[in-house]
Formats: structure tokens, sequence, C-alpha cells
């Protein structure tokens, strides 16, 4: 249980916060007056693809990203040679090679900038969760024709599986069929929406959940997965889903899309007919590491901007800095902030050492945890802003949507806290 | 101490519970698709200005406006002949003559769609609040240019105080400068921001607070307040100011609005030199009571979606209304908005009967139960809602960032909650 | 809809004001030292006696007492000629003749002094309850025998319902048997606790509530209530319970007793057999009233606590009546106790003009939102002491602990929130 | 930043864990019997000396004491050769050698029972903050008078700082008086509250914290420290001090204490003049760490209590376990102790390797964190057992009364969030 940064995070961090000082945080206005000009208020700015190329240079892409993966036992379905042995032979190598408890950090640095920072460093979501998930579920073609360049930063991906009509936090409950046609493809049909990245042109492929046996037996062999290139007829990107008034333009927005009978080959599947659910549990994990740091490293600058403005304003001839409800606030944010931190680096390296099974409980608190409490700490910074916190001159109103939304996003807190509880309760069944 | 809706208030309500039902809720539809082809998108849409023929037709118009008014003893600069008395003589009245505790009830049901009803019924803020300064306040030259039009409904108006340099809750901070020119006009010069409405071009009429006297030695008395066409040259509407990336289009916007050397002549004084802070303290009384009450229809509307969620999604195999932290939050919900109200009625009623002065302690307690209070209600609706809590397919993410602001507006929790505790602590020095 | 004091209540507040000030305050030390020399703590201390007298004498006795009681439609097995009736024939009343709207207030100012002052009044729980439930359910021979020295405080009552096996939420439940015997009487043996009062050697009768009927088919008819005079054989007062380590001598304490097979004669029943859940209901209405009325004043007295430790202490070279944190606790403590009151008041308005079933959201509202202000208000209160805050040199830890075991007597929040919820929800259905 | 248990700690929890459950629990109800029949009901039961002696042979004595103390550069009054040095030269040690981070997970198991266990260990406080004070301030005359029966467990000692009249956050307020007399002696005045452990007679020895240079120009060198026998003339033990109703027997109580012109020797005097208030923050750190694993071994009892209650309870005809809210409470819980314990462990390991002027922010962080937490986690237990929750029948009410109570011990929640804030606002000045 050694949460110290080593070495090699320290020296990660050192050159991703120059990065993020002298390339990505000056590129924030840039970026904003880029897109005024383009065709589509969802198209990535020119800026951000000269980040990218920075990036790169200096060895900060795809840090999020594991070439080695070994899940062989838990999941049989998957290839025998997979992916990245074959490459690792060639010596060649697409990621850091980081564990969870080295990249943490650095996502978590990401977080101050929670526009721009993942995308120039490739490590944005949903195509993180989606490389991984391809990386080890996907066949050698599926790999070749979509993880290559999402790797390589050429195209952009996103996760179709929330569904307006039913509770998002059951995989049990989607509605989306994927029915098996006569000439060996799948039929496609359903509605999902918050497809995050989807409006975005860039974004190519959907990878979707839906029902291949909906009345099976095991409620959780009912589901597959299957790549749906964003060109196939039958896809329609219907509209953007906005996020309390934002619509997150950086992050490629949050479509509603529909599949009306979309085909695609068999050879579309990922993994086997119902694996879906096991292959979405296994998404899971990291993504929630990533999640939390970087919503640690919002909290991070929340409390900057808390500080930086308690130093600076006064009201009734005392600075904000020698109020008492100020204090509180601060000294609250920072004494959360210490523990969030440390429970999601345990996390993280407990998924090092025992996997995520092992990690189950953690997991599950790092979600109840940390978007309650930082949702608490940006709202406390707005207040203290007055009505600069709640406009556009501070980021902090749009801090706070995302980690708002991030209290509903993978179910709501209150699936997790019932899942916990039950856990815990049954030692004493 | 008697809060009963009278006879009066019943009706009153049943004719604008049937008007809401019948012409407010259908028309939200038509407002948006009508937006969308305007040449602002903060534009007035046609079908507003039916509603508001109607809302005439039905005696529905002007609820909120006390014709008579008497606070000559407080604000000796008061003119003596009032407006009202004249226009009282002909036999015409322009409001309904409603008490506070009679209006409250019916600001309540406009609460339910914050968006159009207020306005349909010339009942929006902050037309409002300055249709009541002018009738206070202004020379008979200023009524009869800017009373009588805004009470017709013919334009709408904004009052300018917030600065963004500045702690707004502190009106003694005030920076824009009022100077006396040569020619016995003024010259404004000062940036303003928040000054709701003033996006739409509508607005004819900003009332400026500015600092006449600033070196005065009463800090009270450095204040003035003065009339300001929008075509006056120097004005200069900059952007809209975003709230949790909602631009409120209906609401008119709000608006950083500079005001570069602008001349207006003296007869744009509103009362005396030195008379603005005593405005603008004035002012707040009733448009507190008017806030609070569509907060509280705006919990009730929290109130009614959580339980129609609740009735028809299930979650586990289970419908949410049987879940034991959902009726948590209805319960608490319904606890604290039958609180709320009878505070804000019981503030209303003294209002009436001793006026603001000995409803001081009340008006603030609103101040900060309200919002607050409402806040939570929204978001555990946000919560049980799901993504769509957060979309722009429920009303709730619009309405809990309207309720948000509301914290800060007119000064933070946090300076009335002093304020407050500083009148109870005098009872033991 | 009018909560204001009529001239009666005004009157008799003056009254009771001076009473408190003059005789119950100072009775309090000398009380404490009474106590250290009577053979048993709970012992009545003799100056509660002399309180007794003199409240009789000025007019303030049996004030929350209703002579008249018309339950008899909802109620049919209620004798046709009540007790009241009877005496009122011969001019004779036993109460004040207060409204539930107008004993409140009253009730309020006794929670200054929880401790002494309801009994000196004679309107100390659960004697209040149980005089009540003996005027309209009791026999003539009951009143005759246990309402009429009760009502002239020559003796004490317990009520006996809670059981420490099951949730006594739910009084469905009651494991206590009573049993006919053959000779007309009943056998009662159960295990009852918490039953208040009944440490003192001046309570001389239990009405205990059990199951005649444990397996009838209407699970609201199993229950019946018997009157035990307390030296009846197989009693057994077991041991004081105790409440975070206080064990409340002046309410006679809360005991643990058991009932061996206890014989009572048939005329013990009260009602008639499978009425018990009927007539427990029917008591609890004015006791919440009386309970949430005596927390608000014991949250009155909190703050009042507050203010003065606020101005008499300083900290760090500034006075803690001028810290930040200071301010907000009292102010929400203000601003909770004027909502909490408006609430309450209005409950027993309702109960007034519309009976129990007209007020049962506003019943079981006042019970969730009550005790959990209250609690919330006091631990300010404690943490403002400091470490004089949890002694015995100030009142606070003991009302809060008081206060805090009203979150669960009569039912836990959760079990009210529960209920309230399901009527709300109940419309959507 | 490694928290792991290493090989020794795991086998002294495994020892201590069997030591609790064979010795410590079942001796419980024990101790409370022969307690019953002590002259004193501070006495130390016969059963505790029966504890501390198999303590002593399972080798679980004096777990807290670090043998070797090293702070002579920051203390330069320290003695040269320390009092451990020469017992390590004869071999002798008398704690266990452990470091805080080993200590740590040995502090929370006796938090389960912490009536007796840390008594039975010989690591209750405030003897091993005094014990740990003496080995490194103290005379060598000091150390073998006080010191060896101290480590020996043959008596107990106070710390005598908190008064009554002043904030006891704030040690430059202490009023109490240490005047030098003509003979070279000590005369100590002064009123001392809370002083815990002193009700016991086993107490034979305070440290008691007085100003010698009251007038000195630097505040934080008034104040010394001297060690006053308990027999010496003019001390007297005036009363126990309850909390929430409690008075701690096991802990021997908490006294008011007063020193009326107490005289002692000059060699009584620890340290030097004037270094009270540096040997005071000395001692702060690991006794903070005590308390608060002592705290989060008591959330794991009330944890473990929650759960087997919602296990075995019903209402409403469902398990309480399957109930919703309850599912909150627990998750909750788990949630806030899996942080609470690694912000701890953190804070004990930096200790270690930094320090405690290292380890400051963490200190506070932990004071501030923890018993807030633990309150609300015990409260949360109390609701789910009813009246029991609040009874003697469970350990709830009163560990909640002592969780309570460290909110405010030590200086409240507020002092240390006003100082951790500022520390954090420093680095924006």
């Amino acid at each position: 249980m050694d949460f110290a940064y080593d070495a090699r995070t320290e020296e990660l961090r050192e050159r991703l916060l120059a990065f993020m000082d002298e390339h990505v945080l000056p590129a924030e206005e840039v970026a904003g007056e880029q897109r005024a000009s383009l065709d589509s208020p969802w198209q990535t700015p020119p800026v951000v693809e000269e980040l990218k190329a920075t990036a790169r240079q200096l060895g900060l892409w795809n840090l999020f990203f594991v070439d080695e993966h070994s899940f062989v036992d838990e999941h049989s379905f998957v290839d025998e040679h997979s992916f990245v042995d074959e490459h690792s032979a060639s010596g060649e190598k697409h990621g850091a090679g980081l564990t969870n408890l080295q990249y943490a950090p650095l996502a978590e640095i990401t977080g101050r900038s929670p526009q721009l920072a993942p995308t120039a460093l490739n490590c944005a979501a949903p195509d993180t969760g989606n490389m991984e998930l391809l990386a080890q579920f996907g066949s050698a073609e599926q790999r070749e024709r979509w993880l290559e360049p999402l790797l390589a930063g050429e195209i952009r991906s996103a996760f179709a599986m929330t569904e307006p009509e039913v509770a998002s936090s059951d995989a049990t409950n989607i509605a989306t069929r994927i029915r098996r046609d006569g000439e060996g493809g799948y039929v496609i049909s359903g509605r999902k929406w918050y497809i995050s990245g989807a409006m975005n042109p860039d974004c190519k492929v959907f990878i979707v959940m839906g029902k291949t046996d909906p009345d099976g037996e095991d409620v959780r062999r009912q589901q597959s997965m299957v790549l749906v290139p964003r060109d196939t007829p039958g896809v329609e990107v219907r509209r953007a889903m906005s996020v309390y008034g934002y619509e997150d333009h950086y992050h490629g927005g949050h479509a509603e899309v529909l599949f009306h009978d979309v085909r695609v080959p068999a050879a579309n599947l990922i993994g086997e007919e119902g694996g879906g659910f096991a292959i979405a549990q296994a998404r899971l994990g990291p993504g929630r590491i990533h999640h939390c740091m970087r919503l640690i490293g919002m909290a991070e600058r929340a409390i900057e901007l808390m500080c930086r403005r308690a130093v600076e304003r006064s009201a009734f001839g005392k600075p904000l800095a020698r109020q008492g409800v100020v204090h509180e606030w601060i000294a609250d944010a920072r004494v959360q902030v210490e523990q969030l931190r440390l429970l999601v680096l345990k996390t993280a390296w407990l998924m090092d050492t025992v996997g995520n099974r092992g990690a189950h409980t953690e997991i599950q608190a790092i979600k109840i945890a940390t978007p309650r409490a930082v949702v608490r700490i940006i709202d406390d910074a707005v207040q203290l802003h007055g009505a600069g916190g709640v406009s556009q001159d501070f980021p902090l109103a749009e801090l706070w949507a995302a980690a708002r939304t991030l209290r509903l996003a993978d179910g709501p807190d209150e699936v997790h806290q019932r899942s916990l509880a039950r856990r815990e309760l049954k030692r004493y069944l």
C-alpha cells in the first residue's frame, strides 16, 4: 500500500505541469476564438491539433494506455494472441506503460483544464475506455481499423450505452435490439442519448450496446456490443443534449443518436454474443479512476481560485481572506481533497495489485465520494465569486456542471450506495 | 397574522391557474419554435405578445402594482401629489390594487413557468421593481415617459446596479460615477454587469445607480439614480453574461453594459441627489416577496415532476416511488415548502401592516431560507431524473440555475446571515 | 388561517412569563438541592408541589385541557354521555378551555424550563395525553378514579406502549398479550420500556397497550388498552432507562416495566376490545403540538444562550459575536425557528378547525421538521460553549439529549417521511 | 508513503484482537458489576488490574511508548543524556518501540472498547501524553519519581490545562498563575476543569500549565509546566464534570480542580521557565493520532452494530437491511471510514518521517475531519436502533458523547479550520 509517487511519475508530473503552463492554459483563449469561425461548434479547433503534436513530441501521449493486457482468465472469449503481444514483439509500444497508480496523478493535473488537456494528451473519455476495450476484446481486424487510428489521435469514438427510456444504472434494462439478419450480419435499432463526443464530426465509430438475446435466461448474457461506423446508413445523430445549459463543445458534445435498422457485418461484433455486460463491467474500473482524479484536479483549481479571490476582494472593510465562513470553506475543501486523493490512489494501487475485482468496494467508494464532495467544493467557490461565479468569466460554473453530472453518469450515487451497503451487510447475514 | 387567501385572491388564483393551463404552458413550445427564427434570440417572440393581450383581457395584468403609494413620510423628497392620485381622480387604475399578501400566492403560480408567465402578466422583474420605483419616486414627467409605457407593457426596462469590480452586496462600494456637467445635466461613466433584461431590444431605459458624491461624509448619501435611455450615445450593451451556461433569453438575458461618458439631462435624476441608496432599499422589499414566491412555485413544479417520475420509473424491479431515499426527498421537499410559504406569507402580511421596516428581519429571513432550500429540492429532483435531469428535456436544470443564482443576487446568503445575526445579538449587548 | 395570538393568549402568556421568572427559574436550583436528600431521585421535590399550588392560584393550571370532547362520531364506542358534559352541567370546569392555537404559545414558554415548568402547570407528558384519553374514551368510573386525581395533580400516570423487541413505530407489532381470563377479567403479560414517568412513585397507574386478538383479520383491531394500577401484583418496574447518560429524574425517568400475568377486572378496559389502535391514534395529535412547541422554546433558550456567550467571550482577540461562523449559526437558528413556529401554529389552527384528520400532513410535517432542526440549533450552541456546552453547568447538553430523543419517540423520522411521501405520491397514481 | 501494515503490526494486531475477544470484551460486564460495590465509582475495578497483568504478559504493554527520544535539537533545554539512553544501556526497554504508523492500527482496535482497552494496555489518555512529555522533557529525578510508576501502570496522572473562564483553544489565555516564592519553590493558584482522569484516586500527579511570566513580551514564553502531587496541600478536586450526562467513570472522570496557593519545590518545574507552550505543542501530535484512530475504531463498532441491527429487525414487513435509507447510512459510513483511516495513517507516516512540524496540516486535517464524521456515523447508528440507541443497553449513545466531545477537546473545529485555511491562503499572499 505504497502511494508515493515514484521517480517516473514525478518526472512525468513535472513535464506535464510545464506543458499545461506553457501550452494548454494559453491555448484556452485561442481555442475559444478559433471555434467562433468553425463550421460547427463541435469541430476540433486547429490549436488542439497543435497541442496534440506537441504532447506527442514531449512523450505525453497515450499516458493512460497499458500495452500489456492479460485478462485472459477472466474473459475466456478474448483472443489468445492479443493485439499488444504482437506489437510488443516488434518492439512497438503505443502507451506509456504506466500503472494506474502512476497515471492517476497525471490525470489529476489534466483536471485543471478539463476542456483541452485530456484531448491534447489523447487521454480523453470516452476514447480512453474504448481503446482499452478494443485492446482487450477487439479482434485483430477491429484493432487495426479502429484502435490504431484512435491511438494515433486521428479519429475519435463514442460509447453508445445510455438510453432515455430506461434507468441507465441497470444495464439489464437496455432496450436497443441487435438482431442477426439473414446474411450473417446484425441489424441495430434503438435510441441512445448522452452519447459523449458524438457531435464532433471526427467521431467516426460508435461502440453500441444492445440486446442480442432479450429473452435469455441469464440477464447478464442478453447484451452484446457491436462497432457501428458513423457513416453507416440509418445512423442519425439527432441533436446535442445539454448539461445545465452547456453543450460541451470541446468534448464533442453529448448526442442523441438513433439507430434505424442499421446493418453491420458480423465481424463488427466485439468479443462474443452475450458478452456485452461483462465487457461493460471491465471497461468501468480505470475510467472511474480517471474521472475521480480529474475531479480532484478540478477541486484543486476551485480551491486556488477561492484563495486568490479571497485575498483580492474585500467586503465590509475586511478582505474575504479574513472572514470566518471563508476559512471554513477553504479548510473543509482542503481536508476533503486530501482524503479523496488518498482513497483514489489506494484504489489505483489495488487495481494494479489485485485487479478490478479486488478493488470493487473502493471503485464504488470513490464513485460515491468524489463527485459529491467536489460539487460542494466548487459550489462554495462559486458562492465566493458572487455573480462572477455563475458566469462565463470564471471556469467555476462549468466545472460545477461537469462535476454534478458525474453524480449521475455510470449510475446515480444511490445505486452505488445500495450496492456497497449490500456487500457490507452480507458479512452479517 | 391572518394568512388565509381571501375571496379576491382565491378568485384570481383560479383565473390565473386556468390561464396557465390554457395559454401559458401550451405557449412554451411555440415560443421556442418562434425564437429560432427571430433576428435575435433575446427578442420577444410573437406568442408572448398574444399572451399579454389575453392576460389583459382576463384582468390578469399588472397584478403586482399598487396604485396607492403613501411613503411620503419616510421619503420626504417624493412629490406631494403622486402619480397615482392624479389618475385615481380620473378613476383610472393601472394595477390590481392587491396587497402583498394577496399578490404573493399569484406570484407563486407564475413560478411554475418562470420563463413566460411573469412577462405575460406584465409582472416580470426587473420591470416590477422599476415601475414601483417610478411610481413612488419618479417625477410627473418621468412617470409619463417611462412608467406609462411600462405599465402598458409596451417597453421593458433594466436596473443597472451590480458591478463586476466590487462586492455587490455593499451598495456603498459602487464605482460608477455620475458627475454634473456644466450645462446642468449628468455624465455617467462606469461598468455594470448582470443587468437583467438588457439584451432584449425592447428594453428602452436603464435606471442607473452611481455616485454623485463619492467623498460625501455619509456613505449612504453618496449615491444617486438616473434614467438613461438605451439609445443615449455612450451606452454600450457589450455582451450577454451567462448563468451556468444559460443565457435566459426570455428574461432578456443579463448584459454587461458600459457607460462611456453618457450624458443625460438633469431631469433624468430620480428623486434627489444622494437619494440613491434609500431608493434602492425601498425597492427591495416587494421584490424579495416576488422572488421567493416564484421560487416556491418552482419548488412545487420540481416536487410534481419528482412524483410523476417516481411513479413512472422503475429500477431494480421496483418503482422509484417505493424506494426509501425517494420518500426522504419528497417528504423533505414538502415539509420545507410548507414552512417557506408560511414565512413568506407572514412577511407579505407584515409589509402590508407595518411596512418594510417592521418586516426587516423577515425580509432577510426569506432571502436566506428560500433560495437555499429550493436549490436543494430541485437538485434532488434532478438526481431522480438521471441524465434527463441535467438536460433540456426537463425544466429542472434551468430552474436549478435560476434558483442557485438567487443565493447571490441582492447579496450572497452570508451577508444577510451576518446582518440578521447582528440584529439578534444587539439585544444582548 | 389566522395565527395571531388573541387577547386571552396574550394575557396568559404574560402571566406565564412572570410565573417562569418569579417562580420556576429560581426553583431550578432549589429542586436540585432538595433532590439530593430525597429517598429516591425520582421523587417529586417539595418545591415542585409549591410551584403547583402557585400555578393553580394564578390560573395556570391544566391549560392544555379541553373540557368539551365531541369525537363521538369518529369513535362510535365512546359513551354517549361524556364525562365533561356531566360536569359542565354542574358548571365545573377542569381545564382552561383553550384551543390548540391558544395553548401552543404557552407550551413554547414552558420549553424554556422543560424540567419543571410543565409539571408545575400540570401540563406534563405523558399525563396530558392520558388525561385527554380518559376524558374522551374512559368510562364514568375510570374517569372518577383516575382522571379526577390526575386533573387535581394528586397522582401521575404512564403510557405503556413501547416495547424493546419490536419497531415501536408500527403499533401492529405490539407483542404484549391481554387475555380474557375465566372470571371476566384480563391477564396482561409483556415487556415494555421507555415508559416515561414510571420511576416516580407518584405514578399510580399505567395505560397498557396490548393485543387482545393477535390473530384478528384487521391488524388495526387487534389491540386494546387497559388501566393497570401500579400496585397490582405482577407489575415489575425493573430499572431506569437512560437517555444519553441522563435519567430524567424530574420527568419521573423512563422505566423498563414487566407485566407478569397481571390480572385486572374487565372494567379496566378503556373503550372497547379492539379499540386500542384507534385510541392511540387519537392521542397523538395534540401531543405532537405540545412537544414541538416545547422544542421551539428549547431552541429559543439555546439561541439566547448562544447570543449571551457570543457577546461575553473572545477568542483570538475578537468577541465571538463578531465572528462569521457564529453569525451563520445564529442567523440560521433564527430563520429556522421562525419557520417552525409558523408551521406548528398552522397545524394547531388546522386541528382546531378541521380536526386531527384534516391536519394529518401537517402533524407529520412538524414531527419531521422540528426535532431535527432544534437538535442542530442546540448542537451549534454546545459548540459555541466549548467544554461548558457538554457539561452540567449549562442546560444545553441535556436539552440536546431531550431533543435528539424526539427524533425517535412516536416513530423515527424515516417512518414519518415515508408516510408523508406516500400521501404526496398518491395524487399522481 | 507506504501505509501497508508491516509484519510486526500484523502480528500485534492479531494478538491484540485475540486479547480483545478473550479478555477485554468479557470484562466489560464484570467491571460494571464490580464498580457497583466499590467505595467510589471512579476507582479502578479489580478486573482491570487483571487485564493489565494479562496484557503485560502478552507483550501488549506500553505499545504507544517510543523509548528513543531525540528532539534535543528542537528543544535545547532537554537534558543531554536522556532517560531512555541510560536504560537502553542496561538493555531495559519500556515501550514496544513502534512507529506511529505501526501503533495507529492498534489504537484503532482499542477504540472498539474505549472504556477498558486503552487502560488495560497502559495506553490511555492522558497518561500516554504525560509519559511522552516526561520522557522528553522531564529531569532524571522527575522521570524516576513519576515516569517509572506510570510506565509500570502503578499510578495514573492528569494534565491540567483547560480553564473554565477562557477559550481553551488559545493557550496564551491561560489564567492560572505560577509564582516563584522566596525559598526557590513555586506557588500555584488557579482553577482548571475537565481534567480527565483526576477523579480516580490512583491519579497521583498533575502536570499543571500556568503563567510564570504573564506580562512577558513573547506570549508563547509566558507559560510553564510544573508537577503537582495530588496530596499537596491546597489541591482541591472539587467535582466531576459530566459529558452529556455521562461521568466517564472508567476514564477516571473529568474533574474541576482548584489550586489554592499550592506550593511545590523548584525541582517540580518541567524543562525551563517559559517552556510550557512549546512542551504543550510537542505533546499534541501523537495524541491526535491516537484519538483519531480510536474514533475510527468506534466508527467501525457503530457500523457493525448498524449492520447487525439491520439484518435482525424488520419494519413494515421488510428487514431494515433492505431499506434504501439504511443503505445510504451504511455506504456513507464505510466510504467515510476508508477515507479517514488513510488520512490518519498518512499523518502517522509523516510524523515518523518528517516530524510533527512537517505533518502540521495533516495533524490539523484529521482533527477537523475525524470527530465530525464519526459523530455523524454514530448518530445514524443511534437512529437505526430506535429507543435502544439512546439507552445504556447499546454502547452507541455513550460513544456518541465521547466522539462529540472531541469536536471541542484541544480546541473546537472552527479554530483548526481557521488555522488550516490561513496556511492555505498564505501561498497566495
